[in-house]
């Protein structure tokens, strides 16, 4: 499924607040780029900051504006020193399936990377939320997601370790936890609830998953359960917003 | 459902990368002034920009960049001249039922105002997603979308002509589409394929819903077909990202 935009004749314009006369010079800059990134295609190289500067008659600071707002878009990438047209925004279905499988139907390879496995003594939300006393110890895995090893956003997964004794020893964390709570500990997924938010990236998150600081990111939250109503995980994903879109199908 | 961060012991500090020994400065304060928005609760009024600037003994920018962030991230509103702690962000059901009844259901009252009603030949991809030959007319009808009077998103709906030939005549702006369509013209609503992204406003669109140019936004696209599967509308909805998050049920 294709999802362009609909602008009636005259929208281009119209988006710069043509009602008020009143085009903010980046704003102009930034549809003029938008049009040379749809002639270009993916890969295509963009003309340096001086150059658009000189082609549009309008200061470096403007045209980087203007780029900023693409790059924070996911429409243009930084590749090298230069800048180029970036690809589509990977389509990750809502769904119970896992991270893994959602890239795969996407021809691209998962992969993932740890960055912290602890254990402790679960706070109350989130003892309540697994259906733990206070105090009872859960795990925190924290992974870097990956997608043909381009960093993709970052998940944090929560369990007691009473359901997953061995998870440090005997779960091998570039693989799909899904899978190994399946096919391991015979924990089959019932339902989840997920609430979905757009937040900034944290200065650890940004250096974690290698974007620029208070880039717009895609946030999911979610608790899952197993087949008999038992809290399972609970699962924090941050996905890069520049790369991730959320598709699900409604009935 | 809550849907708390569970930080590991420690990871207040961590959020600001001190594996590498430095903890922005900003975001220092920005974790302090967190934590003060947690002790307030919603409606508290913070201190003055200076007065935190003198308690963390940095300066006024540093201080506006925290703040910066906490805006756009909806954990802080301005009043006024002032600065107060926002409620939590709306929770909109992923689900076919109208944006009315999301609103409603959370106790808001739902509104919704007329931007623009415009009708020209679609051009050909909308015309394939809306199921017409090319040059066959369509409806955009753009609406401010409202709960209890506050600006939350903007709406583009976008519809055959022939599906609808009175909507300019017979349909309130201020009412559900939805319902409308359904009890007024007999369509009845079978499936949706929605797609949920994280975009900048344009000038326009900040202007029209009342928020700092660039404020990240929630995108939904949507395309939906009548109970036959024949395409019905298409429609492009964008959600205040510091006001608005997504849930769904997944089985």
């Amino acid at each position: 499924m294709d999802h362009p935009s609909y602008p009636a004749p005259g929208a281009p314009v119209r988006a710069g607040v043509p009602e008020h006369g009143r085009v903010p010079k980046y704003y102009a800059v930034k549809a003029h780029v938008a049009r040379l990134v749809e002639e270009l295609g993916e890969g295509g190289a963009l003309p340096t900051e001086r150059d658009l500067a000189v082609r549009y008659e309008v200061s470096r600071e403007t045209v980087r504006q203007a780029l900023r707002e693409l790059l924070l878009e996911g429409r243009l990438r930084r590749q090298g020193r230069g800048t180029v047209v970036a690809g589509p925004k990977l389509e990750q279905p809502l769904a119970l399936a896992s991270y893994t499988e959602g890239v795969r139907r996407q021809g691209r390879t998962p992969g993932r990377r740890l960055v912290t496995l602890e254990r402790f003594a679960a706070p109350a939300p989130l003892a309540a939320d697994l259906g733990l006393g206070a105090g009872e110890d859960v795990w925190h895995m924290e992974r870097v997601l990956l997608a043909d090893d381009e960093r993709m956003g970052l998940e944090s997964t929560y369990v007691a370790v009473a359901r997953a004794p061995r998870l440090d020893v005997e779960f091998d964390p570039d693989s799909s936890f899904y899978a190994y709570l399946r096919d391991r500990l015979g924990a089959g997924f019932g339902d989840a609830d997920e609430r979905i938010e757009t937040v900034l990236a944290t200065p650890r998150e940004a250096l974690l998953i290698g974007t620029p600081p208070a880039l717009p990111m895609l946030l999911l939250h979610r608790l899952s359960r197993d087949a008999d109503g038992r809290p399972l995980e609970r699962v924090r994903s941050l996905y890069r917003g520049d790369r991730f879109s959320f598709t699900t199908r409604l009935g």
